[in-house]
């Protein structure tokens, strides 16, 4: 797609120093209509950006400088806010308040409900923007992203959770009770900062399970399913470390309104509902997806299976935890903000092996 | 212990060249009481075990033989069957014929109902042994183990399963509908057979569901875990493939009877059950088990959470699939068959980085 | 860069159910110049290539035909060999012959003398290319390959080789002999055929030297190392295999000579050597490069050590070997061989983490 | 081994919790003779060993405590001092004073030279005791270490280099010049604190080498090879991180005294110096070894090729940096040092796969 010069686009990333920003980076560098001209972090002010990830051939020029509202306001159209939540709410405010756009990854404004918010997380500063942002997930928000100036960019759980389980619940396929969901996670979830349990040898040739009925994506996949179904949903959900980089897989149980649903009706109604996505993909009867087959790109894969001896339906979907589970849909979400299109730059396929 | 020299016992493995044989001849190097004086592998016929499997430093003249039931039962007391099911159903009535006592690991005598077994294997041509066969978990049937000549050695996903879920149906605190089994196996799982489904670079940084509600496991666990609530259980199981080498971690899901029973009413029934189990440990509240804590070890560790906001109970277990899922678990059977201490062999520490 | 439809190519994989195939469909995805009309597979005849790899999103109708020189003649402008050794010279003469250009990712038409390779290998079937052949090392003969016919794609464990080497003997700072070679390769080296070697439970945890002394790329090396030195080199190379997916990290050991060369004189030389070239890159004093830093993209980076206390240099590379050490390079030929820009499709970044 | 009831051996472990700490817990837990009765944290004080350490199965009364030289003194016969080098030389000299035993895994007391140790680490707190005390590496000085106080326990790399050469060097086999040793380690060698270089997600996948030309462990290995060879030798010494937990492969590169020495030749050498070392086992020829094959065990393997293109000979060795390379070679010397049999408690089979 050719890119027009006027609508060349400026983007600062707050908070480029962990692996959703480097996945910014990596993404943006094949991005044609826009100029990545600020990147912050504290932590490594003054380091040029390929001193620290030499992953990033290709950013010569390009330093951490220190987080500066003003000097990215004059230097930036639209902002990435790629900071641990209760930091996002804290500038986001600024970056509105200047005519920025905002693309935010934290968890601070994917909640429409201040009291769930406050009871998941802690006093919310903003809450004034909690009505004007849009739950980023371009599959079920694409018109509103189009137009919005904050786009909170959803969980990677979440989104791993909601696209499979939304169409079904719209249509009234699914149960809205009894719904749980067994994620798995590559270990880039737990994000780039020091702690014992992330250390290699801890990971690697481990598996568990964590915080078990007390992740704060709980109420994000809720909030989702709920306005779906039109009814308050209460989900169980487990989540998993993997010891892979990359990567989520979600097994998804659920009940069927209608016993006599096949497998094949299920997979008509996602793949009519996803017709237009350009980023899920519903696979045929009798696969499942590999987390493998999404490395390193946007996709979404989807299997279904309805178990016919428990009358039960197991959806199983696939991301990469940190590209359409992050910084990928983070990119789709600009592209609908500034009038490119949708894929641009998101095109690539899977890296495998 | 000291053992006596009357009580030496020659063993026998039949199938040693895959991972479940390489794994009992690991761990009886150890046990003070065997002679292993018979290993069958057709395709490493005349072999020395240390070339084939380097790991076995300690075995410097036994080699593979041809499998000779003949030769077989005029050297060993117990013979350890590690060849697929329908292999077993038609050298093990030979074994039992001349004397031998027998531990199984394929699956030809787990399933009780031989129309269960057809239904899900193929035809059972030694259906008169499923009568006398005692399905070899040990916590729940030591004693008919000990006077047993067959012991039905329980599959790595079963194990994993059962342990946790028998004691609470046993006691009516879970209800039997409803119950949900998601499992994470290690690659060992899939043996030591080619395919390109298991090589390196196709596990490695993936994840996938596989034989989603069709997995042969799901009439061995419906069995025992319908023995212990005394009626008939359907479950929903989904094993996935993780990139380790060992371990099996099971999140299960179920309702509770009584919605006011607490996690800690939990824990305590499971230490209750298990107080005289050497290999099952309850962890306490709040913390759940890591596949990395049991990696070369007999234990089966097990987390629990009763799930307040939806009235459900999650029960996490892990064992290392090749030792309390097949392996040690055989040995532990050996053990309670020949008047071993069933501890023997089996109690060293998982091997933790 | 804008491609004028008038150059656009069209593109054959013959072999291309192999990592390399999988790969250079991968590359070619995002390439604005070519169409891929035809990819081979014997094994894989009528499968629909996304089925096999549903990695590939975005080649919805393309699927495996079995091979026909015909075929492929009439429907290619430029055909990628990813066969064996030994099946490449059966059909490259047929391609060159009918007017098609080739890209041999095989080692056939790597060693320019025929005794060499016959030595190494086995008898040459057409000796008569061997001369028009191009070693298609862009960064050493971009001229030869612009203009020529048939390039021969190097090997893996040669790219990473040759390049930190060559500019060091041709400026004779390195001493011909003595010449050590370390090199560690991650497993898709080994392709995607079966074997108990490159199973999962293999490679995961362990670590190993392999054909130590024999290994058939240590003619390669020589060959350019000794057109570099205008003398006949004879190297030590040692490769290993890492429990990894991708990436080649040599470390290479050579005399001085001139004891008082510094790390800077050599990391100047290198890095005056490569100013033109798009994808190799000299890294500062004390810096070396990961593996990690080059996955999925076409770089080698290259670190360098005097090692003052031996008077020896140590120099260390890294290369994705599937990327610059096969179908990336690959792709670098044909952008030559066709006229299209260098870096067309090859700019992505590394995927990390 | 029956073991007396008088030579029982209180143990106490200075730094237990890190990854040797928990290492000698778990050899420890099945060794007959000795009682642990201290294990010092001050991190963890007051923590119960298996609270930190799960795997550790059968510790369930001990904790940490913070280290107090007196209390250790009272409680301990022999003391495994498992902290940082510099820390060690701090605590030593007291429990040499008070009488105890001390197995030092700390590299304070390995270097004979006071001048070299401080040329490489910084000023020696307690120079006195170098010359008292024994360099750990039984095969070499097995009687030394029997009547000795003070074993100072080798480094992992040392242990994978100076077993495969002293025996050639002491020959005169293998010039003293020239020596490149190249080697790879898994993770766990990097120790249990926190870091970003050792998070998961920036090992695996990658590959690295790291202080080229300047590991500490250098000058052990020089200083044991120039005994053996009776020259001063320098030698190129290149160590990697492998994305595993455990494990060296070390190759090295060395110039034959007599071209005309053959494998065999070598084979011959090392397998008759070492016929009565029961944890190495020299490989036949064509063979070489895995990490895989000692994983979780006590034993070196080593392999051998004289490439008659070069006339170098190649040795490559393997050992578990954590056992052999570490705790398991500390018991080794407990076991000397305390009476017990010299293979007590480490008899255990590699953990393969």
């Amino acid at each position: 797609m050719a890119v027009s010069s006027q609508n060349r686009q400026k983007i600062a990333i707050v908070g480029a120093s962990g692996y959703t920003g480097v996945e910014l980076l990596r993404i943006l560098k094949l991005h044609p209509g826009v100029d990545v001209t600020v990147v912050t972090s504290r932590q490594y002010e003054g380091t040029r950006v390929e001193d620290l990830f030499p992953s990033l051939h290709g950013y010569e020029t390009l330093r951490f400088s220190a987080p500066d509202v003003d000097m990215i306001c004059n230097n930036a159209d639209l902002v990435f806010t790629a900071v641990p939540h209760q930091t996002a709410m804290a500038v986001v405010p600024q970056f509105i308040e200047a005519g920025l756009k905002v693309v935010d990854l934290s968890a601070d404004f994917r909640i429409r409900s201040r009291e769930v918010y406050e009871a998941w997380y802690q006093e919310h500063s903003a809450p004034e923007l909690l009505g004007q942002a849009v739950y980023g997930l371009p599959e079920l928000y694409r018109s509103r992203i189009t137009s919005s100036r904050l786009a909170a960019n959803p969980g990677c759980y979440p989104t791993s959770s909601i696209l499979p389980l939304v169409p079904l619940l719209k249509k009234g396929m699914v149960r809205p009770e009894g719904i749980i969901i067994d994620s798995k996670s590559g270990t880039s979830g737990a994000g780039r900062g020091t702690s014992v349990a992330t250390l290699f040898c801890e990971v690697n040739e481990g598996f568990k399970a964590y915080k078990v009925g007390e992740h704060r994506h709980t109420p994000e996949i809720e909030q989702e399913l709920s306005s779906a179904a039109e009814t308050q949903i209460k989900i169980n959900f487990t989540p998993h470390l993997v010891p892979m980089n990359r990567g989520i897989l979600s097994t998804i149980y659920c009940n069927l309104a209608d016993p006599g649903t096949s497998t094949s009706d299920i997979i008509n109604t996602l793949t009519q509902f996803y017709k237009d996505a350009p980023f899920v993909r519903v696979l045929p009867e009798g696969v499942f997806p590999n987390v493998s087959s999404v490395r390193g790109s946007n996709y979404c894969d989807i299997g279904v299976k309805v178990d016919a001896r428990t009358g039960r339906l197991i959806l199983v979907s696939v991301i990469d935890n940190l590209v359409k589970g992050a910084s990928g849909q983070a990119v789709q979400n600009m592209n609908l903000m500034c009038g490119f299109e949708e894929t641009l730059a998101l095109e690539a396929a899977a890296v495998y092996p």
